[in-house]
């Protein structure tokens, strides 16, 4: 294997790649890169076992070469020395050649490394080839999508399924749904209405992956194999699933409410958050006062002391009522519906409420309240 | 004690006392501000214990009031608390009252905390004024001195004195110097002849105060009751001193040479830190091989491989030599000389070698090699 290849082009893809290398693993072939020269290009592939990236750096851009003298074959090389010695590497080219046992050669026209590699045949086999049942979706929507309902999702939990965005395809609709128990999370986007399908995939690697769309207008998704596969420009990321029941049906959501705030969201997230301080430790309790004669936030910690908050721009139907919840919860919420105003609705004083931007029905999160102390 | 002040300037003397809070602390009372309203305005005071900052917001700047509606009085109050609820306060004034039993109330036109505080007898007395002998220096003077020499102190040693700079004023020089037992830095800066002491002050506390001299063209020093005392602009900051003998005698800094290379500093750096590279984990330990023939940069890894580069921009004169050293050491040696160029004499191989900007007579930096392998 050898190839001569521009830097800045094998940085953007070792960089890429990059995302899906643990931090740590017992396996060593984890930490290494595949780097294969084929016919299209160098291939780069990593896995932490969850996660799979591949990408492609082509032979040329347009008219400009990227790659000249290759020759074809895979090596495995640890993914970050190669990364940090490209990226501090500062001449235009760079010349990779794999000498025998397994050492990568990386030079420039000052620098010479003699890296030690692990045969190719080492690596997990992973099918990456696009599933039956594909379909186009604007990285837009799958960024909002996924932006607007992750944080909803348990970081940890003793059910594992609650820690995934749950991504229902159906009659030209795709739904995301998270939730930790105590609070959801829901957003819809169109779709081509052929496409049907239910996965369960782990809220962080769904994060991890909208943060790479950047830049590119339209992803290719597909669901099979066990796997989620999503393609763009020249990359490739596959996404294991989690397996279990998803425990969320639509009953959920009340439609039918006793109590309505509309306030600015701005206001109200500043005022929650002042408050929240009081409470420095642990998840911040902050009880929300309303009644035709006006709207308070307020809390009371037997340490700090106790704060009281009135909103001006609010607009309140219903009797007196009081309700408490972790300020976090209704904060990350509001923040995700990225309006103006906010919408909450009310049942009762122990009930799930439901918090909506009035100009945006796509996106509902639903809050439980907390026993006031 | 009540006191209506302008937030931004409230705001300011609160982040810049904050300084001196502790993380934590099993002393309530350090984890407090002392609020003192005096005849000249708000006195802010914050220890950890070791480090004290004491700042002022002034009744008035120039022709514009702060400060208004006061009268005298102190609080100890939660400095988290008080300065994450002012940073998000909007609104131009804030009004602070104690009210009996301890209580603060800070509030706006929306918003009204009340904050259970700590009566101010419990607060330690801590002596802040002027020592004989205190002596006016450039911030930019002091910020280069403890900048360029910080970094070589102990983070942490079984002599304590090793964290500290050693600070010594002698016939209108202040000298700095610092090692870590393996390094050592020097610098010195012209001061007032007529000052004299020794001092050695935790080198972390050091650099924290430099970092608040952002601003302000000139401080006032002074050394006297187990304290170093620094007052710039309305604040005075006070560090305890580590008591013990510093351990170096000027005889340490070899003043004759067998070897001398002089190098571009950052075509040097870049080289070191490429080959450090393959090294991911520890101190990464690299050869500087010198001949008239050329001058090589390298390391070899059991684990990784190996490494070469080439220097370009060079002129040595010696025979040949081989030294082997801890690539931090170097790199943060070279990068503290701040020079375009950069010039390391040695005396012979385990010896240790001296690195200089032929610019700058000012600072010196001595490395101690590490056995080859």
């Amino acid at each position: 294997m050898h190839l001569t290849i521009v830097k800045e082009e094998l940085l953007k893809g070792l960089s890429t790649a990059y995302r899906a290398i643990p931090s740590k693993s017992p396996n060593p072939v984890l930490t290494c890169f595949k780097l294969e020269m084929t016919g299209r290009g160098l291939e780069i592939t990593a896995s932490n076992g969850d996660t799979t990236i591949r990408t492609l750096v082509p032979l040329s851009l347009g008219n400009v070469k990227i790659i000249r003298n290759n020759s074809a074959g895979a090596i495995l090389t640890n993914a970050h020395i190669i990364t940090e010695l490209v990226r501090k590497m500062d001449s235009a080219e760079i010349d990779i050649e794999v000498l025998d046992g397994y050492v990568a050669k990386i030079s420039d026209d000052r620098s010479t490394y003699m890296l030690n590699c692990i045969e190719p045949d080492q690596y997990p086999d992973i099918e990456l080839s696009e599933a039956p049942g594909a379909f186009d979706i604007a990285t837009k929507s799958l960024t909002d999508l996924v932006k607007q309902t992750a944080f909803a999702a348990a970081i940890k939990s003793a059910r594992p399924v609650l820690t995934a965005i749950n991504l229902k395809a159906e009659g030209g609709t795709l739904t995301a749904t998270t939730t930790d128990a105590a609070r959801l999370s829901r957003k819809f986007v169109s779709i081509d209405p052929s496409v049907a399908f239910v996965a369960n995939i782990p809220a962080k690697t769904m994060s991890d992956i909208v943060n790479m769309l950047e830049g590119y207008e339209k992803a290719r998704m597909s669901y099979g194999r066990e796997k989620l596969l999503l393609r763009f420009g020249n990359t490739t990321v596959a996404s294991s699933l989690l397996s279990g029941e998803y425990p969320i049906s639509d009953k959920v959501i009340p439609t039918t409410f006793n109590f309505h705030l509309e306030a600015n969201a701005s206001e109200l997230v500043s005022a929650i958050e002042r408050v929240a301080v009081l409470n420095p430790d642990g998840a911040p309790v902050v009880k929300l006062s309303m009644s035709p004669a006006g709207v308070e936030v307020s809390t009371r910690s037997d340490q700090s002391g106790s704060g009281v908050e009135r909103l001006r721009t609010v607009q309140y139907t219903g009797q007196r009522l009081e309700i408490t919840f972790n300020a976090n919860f209704v904060n990350q919420a509001i923040s995700a519906l990225k309006g103006t105003d906010v919408l909450i609705s009310f049942v009762g004083e122990m009930r799930p409420f439901v918090i909506r931007n009035p100009q945006d029905d796509s996106v509902v999160e639903l809050v439980t309240p907390v026993r006031s102390r």
